[in-house]
């Protein structure tokens, strides 16, 4: 079992960042058993909005060993409904396998025996950061409706301050899918000498019209949930479960190829009538409402509705190009890192051709690029999910980056590729 | 200005069938203006549910001339929120074009100097034919929630009596976009001996997964509207406006493509800032939310939610081929119309390859078909936009229809076309 390593500027922590054990089983290739860290940071951080969030905690979790040099760090940035536990399995809820596992460990594609991986929850977010349901030491009482509105900018910003608190000065690289990826991308665009390396996997240089028109019939089912209260529900003691449940929904879908749910759920009814016909009425008939019912009321259980509205609204905002009139070449002129793209075939959220964009922008900018799309059926969902192909592609960019570090040989291969 | 021509056994309809004249400037190629008429069937309706509907009404407009021989009948059947109201302008409001006006009317791709047009709204829906806001004979009050589902091809068997009514034996065509094409497939299978050619438009012989969650998520959001009150909501006096608004955004985004909101909208801001920034926060600030805001409010104001769920169950549940194993072809077996199929490249609700599937099934009962696939932008919305190539496909099959039955020659081209 993999020990969670503390750093060593990390011995003023709480108890809670401790090395945890419990009596569970830990598959080969699992960083193991592991806790957040809850980080506090009292310098107030001024937000592209023009507001200033006074102070905010950071829930972070740690794999591997930093090195004496500090240039192995890896960042990884979450997108709309992940969090800090991206791999290793929860002390509190051994079921609780981090959201990247298949690609985060020992001898995996993003190998902690040489990086010094780092997830960390955005603040706005809802698994242990500082956001809409946080107390406002203002007031006393929880942020609610009004918590600063929060940009893909200002994530990257508060990250920073987390590598300044592991004096991290470079990050051998900065990764992340979807949302994730465009805070890698900012990274890469404004700190460009913190970041060697930059991973941007099914993501976009910014929202269609398609997308945003999604993201808002989202919000406004949960806006127009009685039981939403403007945003101050907390006080109400009321949660928009409906609203909640059905933006799930609508999000789910879009994960998901068609071709994928035809596959998964074609037109195959949950449980016929007893001579095999349909109820004819609004229950559940067909599997896929079943499984989408149940998405979303799961969801609606442990996700806080305020920040689903946060940051679909910071996705619709990211554009790095709009300074630039429209321009993402000239967005990526002061970019250093080296980038490695990874798009899938099937992902019409995010299709391969918005990464197509960032790599031709980047090549304008003679930066090097590794560009890789994968012919894969699961949609955007694909870059959570093991494919050899996709692993490989990214294990051999860390490859790379290790030799260009100095890190070492990888001594063992787990996961898809083992 | 077209005359509204009532056929020889309308003498007994009521008032309001009679010819309706305005002072409304009528184009070139309009039917002129129109209304409608309501013809009530008293004998009950078996359904498929099993239910009976005990008496209907429908709600029903024609163009152009029954002949003597009673063999240049078209039969336009509608999609989800469209109506008897297929071409011309309504009497009652000049502002009101018919749906498809640009595709039927004298000279027209559909020419109503040859053709008897019959438009018809079906049972369930909202726009003057029997449905869930109707009363109740039994009670005496709404028949909310209480109304019984329905499927295509119970409105195939209501259109029946509709022809019977016309003592039409067999139409020249029928034909419909979207589910309106269901219809008319449907028709080809149930009724063989009464379509001479069955046309269909941007359709599909049956929802993939992707389509039935789409419609889950609009259910979802009106039947949790606390003002739905079980479908009850005439005897309460609410209206489910917002779960009904936000089941319309979802649907409209589905009718348009990527490229096309991309075009119309992309990430053009409403009404910025005075610095020309963002406002951060939940109100418009994108052109597509205000779109899609605006088309969910008013499709609120005047849609019948109990009709959005019976509608969008009839599709879900619409599949010719499930009682004969998922094989289209066996369930084609008894068609003996002619077909027109036309798909629109960038319609990704019901893409050209679910229009290939029922080519490729006519085609191995060796059915006589045309197919079309028309390179167009719109997406699924382009089957009721103007199109010249698309309407040129449609006017040739009508004029092949016309010469088979001796209908004569087309005296004037108007429209797109003109």
């Amino acid at each position: 079992m993999a020990e969670l390593t503390v750093p060593d500027s990390s011995s003023t922590l709480p108890d809670s960042t401790a090395s945890v054990t419990a009596p569970v089983a830990i598959p080969a290739g699992s960083v193991g058993v592991v806790a957040p860290r809850f980080i506090s940071f009292d310098e107030p951080l001024a937000l592209t909005s023009g507001q200033v969030l006074p102070s905010y905690e950071l829930a972070v979790e740690t794999y591997g060993t930093l090195n004496e040099q500090r240039n192995n760090a890896v960042l990884v940035c979450h997108a709309l409904n992940a969090s800090h536990h991206v791999a290793g399995v929860a002390a509190e809820n051994p079921k609780d396998v981090g959201w990247w596992d298949n690609m985060v460990g020992p001898g995996k594609a993003v190998d902690t025996e040489r990086f010094f991986v780092i997830g960390v929850n955005n603040i706005g977010s809802c698994f242990g950061s500082t956001g809409p349901a946080s107390i406002n030491p203002d007031t006393g009482k929880p942020w609610g409706a009004a918590f600063p509105m929060l940009t893909v900018e200002d994530w990257v910003r508060a990250q920073a301050r987390l590598a300044d608190y592991f004096n991290i000065d470079k990050f051998a690289a900065v990764m992340g899918g979807s949302l994730g990826g465009m805070q890698a991308l900012s990274w890469a665009i404004t700190c460009p000498e913190r970041v060697e390396h930059c991973i941007v996997i099914a993501s976009t240089p910014r929202l269609s019209a398609q997308n945003i028109g999604f993201n808002e019939v989202a919000r406004r089912s949960i806006i127009s949930d009685p039981d939403f209260n403007g945003g101050d529900y907390y006080a109400h003691n009321t949660v928009p479960r409906q609203g909640l449940s059905v933006a799930r929904m609508v999000g789910h879908i879009t994960y998901l190829s068609d071709d994928d749910m035809a596959v998964k759920f074609g037109r195959t009814q949950r449980a016929p009538a007893d001579n095999g016909e349909f109820h004819y009425g609004y229950d559940v008939e067909f599997e896929v409402e079943s499984y989408l019912r149940y998405q979303g009321e799961k969801f609606s259980t442990y996700f806080d509705a305020n920040t689903y509205l946060l940051i679909t609204r910071a996705l619709d905002y990211f554009d790095p190009s709009r300074n630039f009139g429209g321009d993402l070449a000239r967005a990526l002129e002061a970019v250093k890192a080296g980038f490695l793209l990874v798009s899938f075939s099937t992902d019409w959220r995010f299709p391969p051709e918005r990464s197509h964009e960032i790599v031709r922008a980047l090549l304008k900018n003679r930066v090097p690029v590794t560009y890789a799309e994968i012919n894969a059926p699961h949609g955007h969902d694909a870059f959570l999910l093991d494919d050899a192909r996709y692993h490989s592609v990214v294990q051999g960019y860390y490859d790379r980056i290790a030799a260009q570090l100095g890190l070492g040989e990888r001594t063992k291969t787990t996961g898809v590729l083992a």
